[in-house]
């Protein structure tokens, strides 16, 4: 029974970053190399990062992609890694790619991998099944493939396939058990949920069994925008048993040793199989020299604590958003309550404490406790801290204007947004806003004032998960024999905004534990009022909830829309990602 | 060979507002009945309004739109109007719609179309083709229809068919034509795009052709968010020839008697045809009365001048964002400057002057002229206007904080923006905010100071085309004897931001003349930088302006990104309509 050792690269690509990409594809496959590797594995569209959204109707960046992928095939053979089979994926297109548009679907580009070897591209697969929910739209970007490539590697028939395809039954996995082959390799980007790692592996065995051959799962890692990739590679053979699997939210290398069985079937040309597809099967190597040294074991990494698990997620990223584009570091400001503080201690774990500029803001509401337990944080963490008072810039609106109540509470919150920008435009930090989800769903928050920022390291948390979170970065501190980040008062105490006389969040709303399950079940669950009430739920603050939802659409969207005239408005039909390295000037 | 008289309803539905675009289908099936109409139809998605984005994952919505329809069809019986046939879009679905999410695509609902008859849903058909391109996410909400619906009315075969239908070759046209239909009734919510209108008429011409029957096209009207629906329903019979046009931006009832030809096939069960798509017939009725009174004939209204069109469709997008949210009224800054003086003279057109307020924001960096010119456009539109030094808070920050350069210029823009929400908070408008989309594209404007604002009238129009639109709109009210909007100071002077001494807009930009060009063919046309310099710009200008575009993307999406770790973060995978009438709560 033949022998591969494969080498899954969890890797970092960035979006746009052709060249850099490319020479991570260089230094990685020295490292397999170095371990001996007899086939490696780098993420779905690797050259150009993912998802790269509307570039991809950009005949410039495809046709950079298309170039890089040669040019990475021959740059590997220069660096005498060529005897080594590569499968990396990048962005490819029929011909020219349309310009999306009325009547005239940008249609043409392919989700595409390429297994690269001896200077040469010498197999091709495209994506077959497109995901166009949740966080994705592969309807808009891509055309199906329908062609299973089979690859011949030490006499192993090895099949191709991307990320969906092992999403959705049918297609590839049918097919490849059609063909006989002994592997499956599958390349993806896959954003991180809460607990998708338990969905994954039963999904890989169940593919497997599917297939009748081992599994390789590689993802990458690293944050795009909102999104961030998880990594959680994998192995697992035809009977599901997982042989290796790396851990999240870090770069790994994973090199495992993996028995085959031999091709059985002739290579000869294309064969008509299941689902409409076509199977296209190519000869790379017959027989390999056996992998050297000793056994190759990757080693089975052991899921984490959910807690452990989302603040890796945070932390990673804030760190991705802010080094991908490039910002010297960042600065937000300290209110000495719980969610500023989470955000800080994240902050300053995703960047170092010199990176980190924290501000208290104190108004003429603020407590004593809200200076002192900013302090406290700064001192905990080290970060760089300021204080800032704001009421003299307050005083200035009020003795110019005529304001009362709300608008004057907002104002407060508004001239913290001014100061902290002025501090950005002063000295380079991207500033971080900190309202949490609950916070977000219901709308409480100041427009322009304390939404003010670049980036939200905790805009998908919950707020009980913020106070959750925090007592666990402070065990697993005092676990490790390190200065808890986070002030017990800072978890401790009532929730308040501050901006007026003793002000309570729970004033305005529910208790959270009484809040975030509601909003849950509303925001994350789709449940309707009905549905809601029957889960248990008080009729009355559910109806409270839900106004309170339904109306705050607005502030979440804070980009003023404006009326389309174009074929390309800004907004709906011109997506592109903000963290994105590709440059058409010179 | 029968007489149809056919009433197109080019109405305005509320996206979310059920009950009340089933009372605009009851009021206007009156009209349609007192002209004498034998089948009257509305527009796409006319019970739910469209687009309804996310709420398709909402059983509660699905289940309030299909509820409604089947009482919107009792209603008609019950107003003495169930004998006329009547065509209405609305959100259907099969079973209980997915939750959309990884591997479990939301998938399930229908964009569909009824005919109501007599009490009773007669007829049903679901689009065939989604559109999943630029504005478009059909795929991510419906399933396709493989049925054509056919219905024999006054003895004539008639097709129905939704949208996208008629954009893309084959399917339900050229399975009409097998069928032998003699009509197609197409109902749509097609937006606005300039000269959009000189596309359709060759494109319902040809699809006549393609079915060889007259083709009834009936399109919404109205803003919803980015969207504005311009209608420019028509009539074009199978010989290509257009029979009545609606005018474009107003509601209006197209009245029209055509001549059709009797059905010819039986009305027996399915048939399978072209396309994999089967035919189902309904007959409706055999016999009409004869159409009572004179002839109706709906006129063909002739395009107008594209200033023209164009400053309609921002009229309408405004009124609608501004009315349908319940904003009682919109404030925006007056700088002097063309435009906020093409704005505020938008926000009249939309609202009355009452329903406006202009404030000028003076600095020490303001000129004479610019209080001039904003009291002059006040006193010329008849707009509420104000005047609010905020030098008095910019030298607050001054005193307290250390700020230089651009930090103090920023400053200036947003303390007025800090005042604009201050008035907002207080009395209550809607803030506008009036960056061109030039000034967008290459990111000249300052974050969280001239881009606040719920509404930007004038978001998709390049600086040039501001210019344009002036010298219209004034030429335009001097034809009809009226006081010209814009005075001719703000239309003639230098474009500057005013925010630092004798400051032009030519010190950071290309002259507009050079600028937009360049803009056009990057953002609108996606062209690279080889096929701008191609075109004949200047290779320096490209790279100067493209490196702006570039790194302009974050202020383009204000709305700050955070790390996702659940299933529905606000943002990319939760996308709901902020114009939303629907309410869960009680």
């Amino acid at each position: 029974m033949p022998t591969l050792r494969l080498a899954l690269c969890q890797v970092n690509p960035t979006v746009g970053d052709i060249a850099g990409n490319a020479d991570v594809v260089r230094s990685w496959t020295r490292k397999a190399a170095d371990a001996g590797a007899q086939l490696v594995l780098f993420p779905e569209m690797m050259l150009t990062g993912y998802p790269v959204e509307d570039l991809v109707f950009r005949r410039s960046f495809v046709a950079a992609s298309k170039a890089a992928l040669h040019r990475l095939a021959a740059d590997l053979a220069a660096d005498g890694l060529g005897e080594l089979p590569v499968l990396v994926g990048y962005l490819d297109a029929d011909g020219p790619p349309q310009v999306s548009g009325d009547a005239q679907p940008g249609k043409g580009a392919r989700n595409a991998a390429a297994l690269l070897h001896r200077g040469a591209i010498v197999a091709t697969y495209f994506k077959h099944h497109l995901p166009n929910y949740g966080v994705f739209d592969e309807d808009r970007y891509f055309v199906s493939g329908n062609t299973l490539t089979v690859v011949r590697i030490g006499g192993v028939d090895v099949a191709l396939t991307i990320c969906e395809d092992l999403w959705q039954a049918g297609g590839p996995f049918a097919v490849a058990r059609q063909a006989g082959v002994g592997l499956v390799l599958n390349i993806n980007g896959s954003p991180y949920e809460l607990n998708k790692d338990d969905i994954r592996l039963p999904l890989v065995r169940r593919r497997a069994g599917e297939a009748g051959a081992t599994v390789a799962y590689v993802n990458m890692v690293g944050g795009q925008d909102e999104l961030v990739f998880d990594g959680d590679s994998m192995i697992v053979n035809a009977e599901g048993t997982l042989l290796a699997r790396a851990p999240q939210f870090v770069e790994h290398l994973l090199v495992h040793d993996v028995d085959l069985p031999p091709a059985k079937e002739p290579v000869d040309g294309d064969e008509e199989l299941a689902d409409g597809m076509r199977v296209v099967r190519t000869k790379v190597s017959d027989i390999l020299p056996a992998p050297t040294g000793d056994v190759a074991v990757g080693g089975i990494i052991e899921p984490v604590a959910d807690e452990a698990e989302v603040w890796q997620a945070l932390v990673l990223g804030l760190r991705d958003y802010v080094n991908k584009n490039r910002f010297p570091s960042v600065v937000l400001g300290l209110s000495g309550g719980i969610d500023s503080a989470v955000s800080a201690a994240i902050a300053v774990d995703a960047l170092g404490p010199d990176r980190v500029v924290g501000v208290s803001l104190p108004s003429q509401h603020s407590s004593e406790h809200s200076r002192a337990d900013a302090e406290d944080l700064a001192k905990r963490t080290g970060l760089d801290y300021r204080i800032q008072p704001i009421q003299p810039m307050v005083d200035a609106y009020l003795a110019n204007m005529s304001l009362a109540g709300v608008a004057v509470e907002n104002l407060q919150a508004r001239v913290r947004g001014v100061v902290l920008m002025a501090l950005s435009n002063q000295e380079g930090p991207l500033v971080l806003t900190t309202g949490n989800k609950s916070e977000l769903a219901v709308g409480y928050s100041t427009l322009y004032g304390d939404s003010v920022g670049g980036y939200n390291p905790v805009k998908d948390v919950w707020k009980t998960l913020i106070w959750r979170l925090a007592k666990w970065r402070n065990a697993d501190a005092e676990h490790r024999g390190e200065t808890s980040p986070i002030p017990e008062s800072s978890i401790g105490k009532a929730p308040s905004a501050e901006l007026s006389p003793g002000q309570l969040d729970s004033d305005t709303l529910p208790d959270y534990d009484v809040l975030d399950p509601i909003l849950i079940g509303y925001v994350d669950g789709d449940l309707g009022r009905d549905g809601l009430i029957a889960s248990g739920h008080d009729p009355e603050i559910v109806d409270k909830v839900l106004r309170m939802v339904d109306t705050a659409e607005y502030k979440r969207r804070q980009s003023a829309p404006g009326t389309k005239i174009s074929h390309k408005a800004f907004g709906r039909d011109r997506r592109l990602p903000i963290t994105n390295r590709w440059r058409e000037h010179g």
